[in-house]
């Protein structure tokens, strides 16, 4: 699987598992991870997990408008970059956010979210 | 310096050198850099300067709204993630974009930009 495919196929899990069981996303974070939410600041995997399922709305609907990836170095990390749409249920139009991934390689094979930082664009 | 001032200090002299002469980016890169340009990969220094001098406007104007960081592991890198809006000469209005950079330390105890993944946002 090529890094473009990798990415995209991360970008559906990821957000997927946000609009369907937030606390699912747990597993892609480790306790040296850190969230930027909108300038907040979260470190480790329990503390970021309880921020996403605390926020203030219990429907959402992530549709992604474009992903971009780039090897991140020696280390064998990956940068994904994502645009998109986010629409709460009850709101009549949607958000428009970018979020920026930043995976590590796990010694089993697959990837967890070292970095993860989110902001809204406002119009 | 601390992280934060670090990555807006960069910020600054981002776009103050892209706004008031691009072909001085060039410093910013190495050989191994890599530029995302609204989807179209780019590498190197030669060749990310040849892109970015190379658009299709003439003056321009970036304005940031938002600056996030974070360390992006052992290797002492630093992720630094932007949302602004960039004003084009004689358009009515600025185009909103983000835009992401993966800092490197160089041995001189500088940085140089080894990731950068620009995108706008339209509206």
């Amino acid at each position: 699987m090529d890094a473009d495919a990798l990415s995209k196929a991360f970008v559906e899990h990821y957000y997927s598992t946000f609009d369907g069981n937030r606390a699912g996303l747990a597993n892609l974070y480790q306790e040296a991870s850190m969230l930027s939410f909108e300038g907040q600041k979260i470190q480790g995997s329990q503390n970021i997990v309880a921020k996403l399922t605390s926020l203030p709305f219990q429907q959402c609907q992530h549709s992604i408008s474009t992903v971009d990836c780039q090897p991140s170095g020696p280390a064998g990390g990956m940068l994904v970059f994502v645009s998109g749409n986010l629409q709460l249920a009850g709101e009549q139009h949607a958000l428009k956010f970018s979020q920026m991934f930043h995976l590590m390689p796990t010694p089993q094979g697959s990837f967890y979210v070292l970095n993860d930082i989110f902001r809204l664009n406002y119009a």
